[in-house]
């Protein structure tokens, strides 16, 4: 592992800098701010890095980060809203785990919605282990309007709007109990992709591990992005059935290979782990999944695999159509390609001309050509694999390989013909050139940085578009050992920020982030002036789950408490520092439906909503309507408040509930 | 709202300022760091102050932070662990809402234990409104052991070991449904203290809001700390009734008042807010519970109040021990001292000489002496309050009020002799100072400095001591409006810490952290190396819920799979890169009871568990072992897989959970 060995940049040096400006400058303001600021440095120990470091990362008060960073929360479940260069936390978006902050899941019928939506058959599940954020692109670039995100845990996607940041769907992936290679979105977004990763049944079914090469089957789901409505379109939907290899990350092909999906796998040995009735003749997936020489590219031309689900060529499985793997392989949707084994990532160079995987137990990085690829297709005459899948020919289809170092994990790419590789096992970086058309000297390692440590993914500027900025890399480092106060035996993961901006060997190191709230995996980072999220929502009434006003939310004379039997509706709204109404008095055993309007039309002026001992906290930003909706069976008095502070008089902005025992 | 006018600091004058460096000092590389430092600094527009705040915030790779801060994440139900200067999130802990990333509440036997001792009743509660975090004290001084924090929703209090920076304890109060003037230590942390705040029947009973003034009361409760056993201890706490005025912030005296306890209130008016039945005869709660002159300060006499309790003076209320508040009177335990109306806090001068009260709606702080307090008591021919409580008067206890500005909520002190009081209104934090044993000059305005915006709470290092370090100050701030890239209407809170360390009228703005994941409503800051947290457990087979090693727990050798009917426990090990067994087979319906060590010895080597469709979840930190318990109601094939990425073979560190179908 690499260590930073900083040489302490020192005291005297920048008393001596200080006396320069301080005996020929003039005794203008000049010197005394270089005095100033050289004593804060000098007392604080920073080298001439740091204080580099320093000026190009600060963000002072009021200015807004030039870049914004979706990264994954890993089995936090949500996404982090990430500031750059400041990398400061902004918002985390609650996704798979409810949270009460943001009123996400505790009573909002939208939520319950989303959750119910989301779970597994009668399971309800309230986390997931986030992966891949994709964000929606038109022409290839990213165009700011939604995001797209997997959880591994659990086999499903979900849907965010970055018009309010607030996740709006969450679907259960119907063939598979897991993913992994997901979500990656086609250059305009007509696709997002959820791969598989370990084999299972397919529709959660059951099967002996005897059984695996026939029962067990990998997959990769295509779910049809309906922009308009801003939803995957279940129904629009369809998975293709693939071997029992393990599936990993996947990527779309971009201008020159738009059409074409790319994974890759591991496990392609299909060992099924130690059996402890049996140990002599097996062994663990460490050792089984490593066995062999080679794992699989899978490409997938996905123009052709769309047409055959629009011909109906499929099969029901748990409800959901599925091309089978009979027909994938008679139509000829899929080949595979020898890969050096057990890669985690397939990345697609801007312009779409190749695909770099780095097998992890390899010390280079393999690239495809897409053009040898479509050649080595044309020329026909393949091998197969024992499923009959067309194998291409190593030699055929492989442009180049650059050796990077040691654990080459995930590749990334800037505007000047570089690419980034991450080196797990290194803590590295390493940048290497592309060859043609990007650089004439390309296909070699150019330098390497150390990272602190245990490098997973990393993410460059716009890394995953066909116009990559460069400027800014962050490595996602999974350990930090010695990088900060630890608290306690659970460590933060650490991203650290590297300037790229420089052509050659060199990088800098300029900023280490703990993340001390999940174990991000990837992230996806746009220019912060691509978004524009509201400010408030549009008018005041407005439903989130719709993206519209609801003409039945409560308004401004509208108030009250209306009793039908058993059943009690309350119309509320919500002002500083006032409920309307302040008292809501039922009894117990009524089924209550709570309708809250926030009527402010202030940036900021959020109002939260509580009511104790019911588990029910809502989160209503200016101009939303919200509805709960629940069985008062606890009788009592309860104190509902605003949870959010939002004005001198905010400890007065209080009612009772009251639920008189029957 | 007070806005920064930041001048820019002109490119040219860096130009200059590089020039000069460049053309009087040696051609050595001196004047090189100058000039490149320069030109970023131009580059980015940075003024000197900006400059300046940067380099006394950045922190660089691999230095630790020298303070931590504890900030209540509000409600998001959690602490938040931030490095400071730097203004890093180390870790967000998991208190009242589960958190899958720590594998917080997501099958861990313990959490589940935690989470049912936290219910009301039969309501299971997922979240809270952590608002006021205490750490432990020894001396007066924190000693870095233990954290405890309330809910205010809900009317809780949790205890946090500060050795694994993980929640042990969460206690629902018995008498009422909602806190808030929670929790706060004595000075040897012998009882931590939770104030209540919105009135209600006692024991979360029903009364009609007709009989407020006789059936609705407030409490304060005394929660007595076992330090040897890192346990609130319910057997041995007790509360006393109040009036059903709004109890509001509490705070433990210290050194010449330790022994006694300050809590402020506000609607003595005992306003039941509107009435929708007769809105003629009735007001809402911002008027209602503002409409009188003063409020109480409540004057406890901590000693003789422990002694009335452990002398069985108490009747029991929802099975916990109660002085009523005829006991409160008759022992006279508690005193009343009107205070300017509608406070928000009170806080305990370093010395214990002074409490500190801000009426919101008057421009002054109050300044009360113990001494005179004492003196006032002891003269005795008190008036009462119309429920008896003695009642001292206003002009025999205060010492001082001074002017400071719109909308004082808290104060914190330093190490100089002054005190700062948050100004919500003027969004500014003013410094005055205090008079003797404190400054000669005391008892007025030193000045201000803008804060952005809404300030709440604010916190000084080591502020709650009887030491306060000064240095810095860091304002807990509501809204941010235009301080950062706005991700939705949802607005990230903005801490911002600021440098005190010189004398006099000026303080420097040094950094904005936004907060996207909570809203802090109160902070304490300690110095980093009072903490003393492990970095792996102690010994493998750890159980954090005892903090002892089981020793049941599986152990390399152990491991396996028994059955005993329908109940199957499974006994399992984890290590880079391995579960063992890694295979585990059983029948729908069974009863299983799966319990894992994570066998590592390295920092960092955490490593997760998870069940896909099962809802499980577990963070195993080096050397931990945990259970989990679950009916196998769901049949099919589940791939359980480590969720930490731990290694180079992280993904291959997977296995078969096969339920077979009955």
């Amino acid at each position: 592992m690499g260590r930073v060995h900083r040489s302490i940049f020192s005291a005297a040096l920048f008393t001596a800098l200080a006396l320069v400006a301080g005996a020929c400058g003039s005794s203008s303001d000049d010197s005394v701010i270089s005095e100033s600021s050289a004593a804060i440095a000098t007392e604080r120990g920073l080298s001439e890095a740091d204080i580099n470091a320093a000026l190009k990362t600060y963000t002072p008060s009021g200015q807004i980060d030039e870049y914004i960073m979706f990264a994954s929360g890993g089995h936090s479940g949500q996404v982090f809203v990430i500031g750059m260069p400041s990398m400061r936390l902004i918002k985390e978006i609650g996704v798979f785990t409810p949270e009460p902050w943001q009123g996400y899941g505790y009573g909002d019928e939208n939520h319950e919605d989303l959750f119910a939506a989301g779970a597994a058959g009668d399971e309800e599940l309230t986390w997931g282990d986030t992966h891949h954020p994709a964000l929606s692109e038109t022409g290839g670039d990213y165009d700011g309007e939604y995001l797209f995100i997997n959880d591994k845990a659990n086999g499903r996607v979900a849907t965010i709007d970055l018009r309010d940041f607030e996740t709006k769907q969450i679907i259960k992936n119907p063939i598979s109990i897991n993913d992994h290679g997901g979500t990656f979105a086609t250059p305009d977004t007509e696709w997002v992709i959820e791969g598989g990763q370990y084999a299972t049944p397919l529709a959660w079914d059951y099967a002996p591990l005897d059984d695996y090469e026939t029962d067990y089957r990998g997959m990769i789901t295509f779910w049809k992005f309906d922009r308009a409505a801003g939803r995957l379109d279940y129904d629009a939907s369809f998975a293709m059935e693939l071997p029992p290899y393990w599936q990993d990350v996947c990527d779309a092909g971009k201008l020159v290979s738009e059409g074409w999906i790319f994974c890759n796998s591991f496990n392609v040995e299909m060992s099924t782990g130690m059996d402890p009735a049996d140990p002599e003749n097996s062994e663990p997936f460490e050792a089984g999944a490593s066995a062999g020489e080679n794992d699989y590219l899978h490409i997938i031309n996905l123009e052709a695999t769309t047409a055959v689900a629009a011909a109906g060529k499929t099969v029901e499985v748990n409800g959901f159509p599925m091309i089978t793997l009979d027909t994938v392989i008679e139509e000829n949707l899929l080949y595979f390609a020898p890969e050096p084994k057990s890669p985690h990532g397939v990345d697609i160079t801007p312009g779409g001309e190749y695909m770099v995987v780095s097998g992890k137990l390899d010390p280079h990085v393999t690239i495809y050509s897409f053009e040898k690829i479509q050649k080595a297709i044309a020329a026909g005459g393949f091998e197969t694999d024992q499923y009959g899948v067309p194998l291409l020919a190593f030699d055929d289809v492989v442009e180049a390989q650059v050796e990077v170092g040691l654990g080459p994990l995930h590749t990334q790419f800037d505007d000047q013909g570089y690419a980034y590789t991450s080196l797990f096992l290194d803590s590295d970086v390493a940048r290497w050139s592309l060859g043609g058309p990007y650089r004439e000297d390309g296909w070699k390692l150019e330098g390497t940085i150390d990272v602190h440590y245990n490098i997973g993914h990393l993410a460059t500027a716009e890394g995953d578009t066909v116009s990559p900025d460069g400027k800014y890399l962050v490595a996602l480092n999974k350990w930090s050992l010695d990088r900060f106060f630890h608290p306690g035996p659970l460590y933060p993961q650490n991203f650290q920020l590297i300037d790229i901006d420089e052509p050659g060997p060199e990088m800098q190191l300029l900023y280490d982030m703990p993340i001390g709230n999940g174990e991000p995996h990837y992230a996806q980072i746009i220019k912060a002036d691509k978004l524009n999220p509201y400010t408030v929502y549009p008018e005041v009434g407005w439903d989130p789950g719709t993206m519209s006003v609801d003409p039945d939310a409560p308004q401004v004379g509208t108030e009250g408490v209306i009793r039908d039997g058993d059943n009690v509706t309350v119309n509320m709204t919500l002002v500083r520092s006032h409920f309307t109404p302040e008292r809501v008095e039922i009894f117990e055993g009524d089924h209550v439906t709570w309708n809250l309007t926030n009527i402010e039309t202030s940036e900021d002026a959020t109002h939260g909503f509580t009511i104790p001992g019911y588990n029910i906290n809502l989160s209503l930003e200016p101009g939303e309507t919200a509805t709960i909706e629940f069985d008062a069976d606890n009788s009592g008095v309860f104190t509902f408040y605003c949870t959010e502070f939002c004005s001198a008089l905010h400890l007065e902005m209080a009612g009772y509930f009251l639920v008189e025992p029957k």
